[in-house]
């Protein structure tokens, strides 16, 4: 078999998320349609994780296999690009060794979420993010950023939902970052990320912003490892998978 | 009467254009009604300049009267801000000298062309840039930037549908910015702009990017004062009035 590594982006509004539900429209789903109708067999892509209804990325990595020789990957990236989606796209095709796998081998993980501080919505920026109200405290919520850098369990930071039991995950960095006209990034780069984990993070650093906590309670919420402790699971369509790193 | 400058954003997706037009949705149009209901009055507003359907701003400004004393600027905002639809937001109110004109006392306006580099379309910058072959030279573009800078007669870069007879006019700066991933902007200052001029610009430097046409074709255009002899009206959706500079 031939292996690989596929890199692509997608606009997550008109998705129920990533993976394949009967009845739904996915990414997962609308690329292995795609892949079927190239390699003539049923073919699944196994991607670095879930992102949730209504989130995109720019980057994301899946992994699939096909029969040896059966196809080059500058013809499935033709190919794909040719079958999706407007709001999929295919960024690169490569052949991966035989030992990658685009989940087990990702060793780092960048996600951005977008914000905006304004008393009023914002014609161009509330399509892609969320708005915070004109006193929201963005030095404060930069500061607590780095509270979450580290090793920790993020127990508190879970929808409830989740199946997972080990909470451990490393933080590499985490900031904000301006871009001009009151527009902002968050930026949180992590060895994995759980259900949830970046989207409640940030409503958390949004208390810290409007002064409902503080900057050293963000600590004592990571200790409680208690979900009500965190702040509200703010909404997908700001979050962005921007970059799976490997190796 | 108290005259008074308003700076608002609109995404120009789903409207007719800035100028009112009977029976179609025109930003204009929903900003005079929304002032109707505030002024109970008929109220005209007068723009720094029109924009063409599809085209967005970050910072449109304009100017209208209201009766003295019969509402503050910090009121119209919160007002206009509550009755608008979502593709419109206004910034700032504040009142404005007797003599200010938005359209007539504007210095300089920039405007912002986004494009991408890339062989298939991507499936989140294609929302609002428009994209170029991978074979396009960025940096060719770039070069041929300089030609337009400075005073000339554009009447190679109007749409005939223009009534217009003055074709000349100073641009202060014209340059490519790289924004990341493949993305970039064209970023245009002038004293004004023509019917449709940065669209055709933007459509004459794409050839140079594609090698159809040499940076030094760029002048002979200017001189040859024919539509004809530019590129194309590239597509409206990548167009963002960016800012209106007065004083």
């Amino acid at each position: 078999m031939d292996k690989f590594k596929i890199d692509f982006a997608y606009n997550g509004k008109n998705f129920s998320g990533f993976q394949v539900q009967p009845e739904k429209r996915t990414v997962q789903g609308e690329i292995e349609a795609a892949l079927f109708v190239l390699l003539k067999k049923k073919t699944k892509i196994y991607a670095s994780g879930r992102t949730d209804a209504g989130v995109s990325a720019l980057h994301q990595v899946a992994h699939f296999e096909a029969e040896e020789g059966i196809i080059a990957p500058k013809r499935l990236l033709d190919g794909l690009n040719a079958l999706l989606p407007q709001d999929i796209s295919v960024i690169k095709i490569e052949y991966a060794d035989k030992d990658f796998d685009a989940r087990f081998s990702a060793k780092r993980k960048t996600y951005s979420y977008y914000f905006y501080i304004s008393k009023y919505t914002h014609a161009l920026f509330d399509e892609f993010a969320v708005r915070l109200n004109d006193y929201a405290d963005v030095n404060k919520m930069n500061e607590a950023c780095k509270r979450f850098i580290g090793t920790h369990d993020f127990a508190s930071f879970v929808s409830r939902k989740s199946g997972k039991t080990d909470f451990i995950r490393t933080i590499f960095d985490a900031k904000i970052v301006a871009l001009g006209e009151g527009l902002y990034a968050f930026k949180i780069t992590g060895d994995g990320f759980l259900y949830n984990m970046v989207r409640i993070i940030f409503g958390t650093l949004v208390q810290v912003g409007y002064n409902k906590i503080l900057s050293e309670d963000v600590t004592k919420i990571i200790e409680q490892r208690l979900r009500a402790s965190a702040g509200k699971t703010m909404p997908a369509k700001a979050l962005c998978l921007e970059r799976v790193e490997y190796k």
